[in-house]
């Protein structure tokens, strides 16, 4: 492609409200533009990068015998309100009525779809196992865009659904698409990991998400120095801690805290560790008991998720001030679990906490030498936490979980019957009798792994694209200017790089070198080749790789070889 | 493909509510499915087609230097308010308002967001020509969706913006998109003709379209049987008869025609030609003159477009029984041109009726031997007529219009700069002056082509694809059952085409012959090859041409060579 010809308006500077690096670069390097609030339009260098990782998806969804179809975007709520999810889903759903009055959604997921359409068509074993995939863009419509094409509302995204006769064969298929999944995100060149994901409400099921590996992410990773292990931080099952303490419990002490509440200001007053401290909250909830008070150490955190299900709620917020006041006859920020009239879950953390530091119910105290065998023996244990660094593994001895700041980009979920039964999915197995199909469902953002890949391989002057995903494998930057000699030899450099297969650009533009050279690192193609007047003279054209910023000079008949040779190293310095 | 593993639901009934054949067809053949009233799923076939569509359209509107852009599907209402068709465009515009009370619209086009992306980032008559182009969801709310995606609301279309400094270079890429658009339906195997069509509201400008001819077609195509002069015929130029009738006309008289209303009738009852008689309408316009009387030929037909820009006005509709009894004094169908206190419209060809028939303005009566330079030559005349088979060529000299039935397929319009002024996308130019950029718009509808290709190209027994769109161009037949000699022949025979290089199916699925043999008939793959226990024993296979119906007896070595000749031959024969 020559650039003079191509639509690729670069910018010097981002838009304010551009917050993530890959945002700025996406806008900066002329991929994406604005439309409305998480709404984009590709310019043609972003859909040459969407080109590219939806290819590597079809190709693989295809080897693993998944089958594309294309499923419309705008949904009846006939089929949403059979599912149950019309009413479930909230603002999230772009509700829209036609020109008739009849409801209809912006599809912001195919579960629904897709069910109707195979439970038309399929009617025996002899037709499963099924897997049907598509790229189709969704919306969403969250109430805060952001991150650009990584959080918008209108998104691009490739989902599969599975069905099978039986939980053997449905664990195959969800098998062989992590397989998939894995062989994607390897071949886009992306440093990732498969964790193991929490699916809310569907139980009995299994998840992973695909994760991107970058410090800019907003999920964390907890990983085990030691095996495999990996999983959302909100999703680790910790282990309780080895031993309990039982020592000589110190004799309970009221300490005057005026105006401190918060765990590291009394801390810092009692000049103790926050791991000394029993956090107390108050949560409210839509169980039998409304209120229930919630013990963690004073530096863990709690799982909003974990608690919910170990109390078997569907529910649950940070009870009122005022609700707060009333159970504990104090104000926010001194509960304590003595003498509390309310249920109480204590993570099990807490119960390793020797002489520890806790509300006193009453304001401006707190109370020393806290131990739970002896003063809140009332309390129920459970893992109700979030990991933190250091936690122990729970899948291996010995093991500690470090952290890493990760972006999901893929999730891979066993569905059950949940659709398949509410919506009367079912075959006749071998036997003649009627079953719910067993499903699946598998998601990828399609601009959200471009995006992930651009915070995970950029520097100070642009994006450093994985080779696989690069919106074009090469440059050739001509020094020389229109019809020069100069130029002549960088065009045949150019076409002789095309021919050999290679993807192409060559910056034939009437630009100064420096607004070439800046362009070129700014847009990451992973190999430039640079021919000025006196490498022409010399025989020599100097290539750079951009991830290192090597540069050297090499004979001009060489340049495929060397190029070749170059995007091959990437290539391979990726594979894990 | 093995079709044993493929998602390939055959249908030996269409539904009721199909119509056209390719609706019907496409259905049993397992293409699509409905969703809602003019939305389909495409099922696995019906996206294998739509990518061959898509991918000969890329290639060619590539080699023409336009650029693939990916515009969003939501779009904000500012943008269409800005350019005045929020409130013009009625209700097949979807609109939508988001969880924060925002206006939007599902896109039927996209002239709007490519108008503003382009005045965004392109200030300079160096960045021009410019032509983006997109493959992209539309959604058109039709109040009556039909012919399955043929006119179905939610459709995949392929729309491409030209920008230009100047008119020549407008007009140069308006011709270039003309030629990639031969490209693409030649490709394609399709015979289409690209006619003259007329732009509406749109002054100054001109247009084409795409037609692909099938008897089935909504448009019916005029063109010359001398000349290459093809136009919808609605928008055919009429020339005015060449010699206006000025012999010696009968004296007036009134006949008695008692409840003959319609023109075939009074014809039938007088005994005289259609072509006789001077039809009269009134129509109720938004012009000064609130009515006019439109006379055409008793065998001609009112075009309103031709009339409504003939009269200056923007709407017209035919008046209510009430105004035309108010304004003739009889009831409607007794309508005449003498003593009529409206002005009158007639048609060039009226003009050349000598001693013709009309109404008399009077119950049950109409008037014979009326001449209009005798007897109104107060009206004024104009081409206000659709064409017939046999009316005169526009362009060439003794040339008759045939007619032929048609399916648009493809638009091009020079949209000048209707969009460029009302919202403000300017350049600065040599001289450093700040122009309207240059505007034109190209349509293909995706699902379309693939449809009309259907009703261009079938039989009793199902599809005959022409080979460049078909699913699969060869499907290997295997007459044996699971893991026998046959099989593995078939199989073998199967992976060879394959590996030719051919886009090859199996059908390795249990069931009878006949079956097989239906479904590859009614699927359409251009070649079928055969293999049983008998062949396998002489070593041939048995190779039909779906097209042609011949079938012939080809040694098994020779099956790749016999198979592409066939293709080859099938692709000549379509050239034009």
């Amino acid at each position: 492609m020559k650039l003079s010809r191509y639509h690729l308006p670069t910018l010097k500077e981002a838009p304010a409200e551009a917050e993530v690096i890959s945002h700025k670069l996406m806008i900066r390097a002329g991929m994406i533009r604005k439309l409305a609030s998480g709404i984009y339009s590709l310019l043609p260098l972003g859909v040459k990068v969407v080109r590219k990782v939806e290819n590597i998806i079809r190709e693989e969804m295809n080897r693993a015998h998944a089958m594309e179809v294309f499923l419309p975007s705008i949904q009846p709520a006939e089929l949403w309100k059979e599912s149950g999810r019309w009413d479930f889903y909230g603002k999230e759903l772009l509700r829209i009525t036609d020109r008739h009055g009849r409801e209809f959604c912006y599809g912001p997921t195919h579960e629904e779809v897709i069910t109707d359409i195979v439970r038309r068509d399929v009617r025996s074993y002899r037709d499963l196992p099924l897997n049907l995939y598509q790229i189709q863009t969704k919306f969403r419509d969250e109430i805060r865009p952001r991150f650009g094409v990584m959080r918008g509302r209108e998104f691009s995204m490739k989902d599969a659904y599975s069905f099978d006769a039986d939980d053997e064969s449905a664990n195959r298929s969800y098998i062989d698409m992590k397989k998939a999944y894995n062989a994607i995100f390897t071949r886009m060149g992306l440093n990732f990991r498969a964790v193991e994901a929490d699916t809310g409400q569907i139980g009995g099921s299994f998840s992973h998400e695909f994760m991107v590996l970058a410090n800019s992410g907003e999920d964390t990773i907890a990983h085990c120095d030691k095996c495999d292990y990996a999983a959302n931080v909100e999703r680790v099952e910790l282990l309780p801690p080895k031993e309990i303490s039982d020592g000589t419990p110190l004799p309970v002490e009221k300490v005057e805290t005026p105006g401190k509440k918060a765990v590291e200001d009394v801390a810092e007053f009692l000049k103790l560790p926050a791991s000394q401290f029993i956090k107390t909250l108050i949560f409210k909830t839509d169980t039998e008991q409304e209120f229930v008070a919630v013990l963690t150490r004073g530096d863990h955190e709690v799982n909003e998720i974990k608690l919910s299900r170990t109390i078997g709620a569907n529910e649950i917020a940070l009870a009122s001030d005022e609700d707060v006041e009333k159970i504990t006859n104090a104000p926010t920020g001194f509960a304590g679990p003595i003498g509390l009239p309310i249920p109480i879950v204590a993570d099990n953390a807490v119960a390793g906490i020797k002489n520890g530091v806790t509300g006193a119910n009453k304001k401006d105290t707190h109370i020393k030498n806290v131990n739970m065998a002896r003063d809140f023996k009332n309390a129920t244990l459970a893992d109700i936490r979030n990991a933190i660094e250091g936690d122990a593994c729970p899948r291996c001895d010995g093991g500690k979980l470090t952290m890493r700041k990760g972006i999901e980009v893929g999730h891979i979920f066993k569905l059950g019957t949940k659709y398949s039964e509410s919506m009367n999915a079912t075959f006749l197995n071998k036997e003649g009798k009627s079953r719910p199909m067993i499903m699946g469902c598998y998601g990828i953002g399609v601009g959200r792994s471009a995006a992930a890949a651009i915070e995970q391989n950029n520097d100070e002057n642009g994006i450093v694209w994985p080779p696989a995903i690069a919106p074009f494998e090469v440059i050739v930057i001509s020094l020389g200017k229109a019809c020069d000699e100069v130029e002549k030899a960088a065009d045949g450099i150019y076409k002789a790089l095309q021919d050999s297969g290679l993807d192409t650009a060559f910056d034939d533009r009437n630009e100064r070198p420096g607004m070439k050279f800046n362009d070129a690192d700014l847009i990451g193609y992973p190999v430039q080749v640079i021919i000025g007047k006196r490498g022409l003279a010399e025989g020599v054209v100097e290539i750079k790789t951009r991830k290192t910023g090597e540069k050297k000079n090499v004979p001009m008949e060489n340049t495929i070889v060397a190029v070749t040779g170059i995007l091959e190293e990437l290539i391979k310095a990726k594979k894990p």
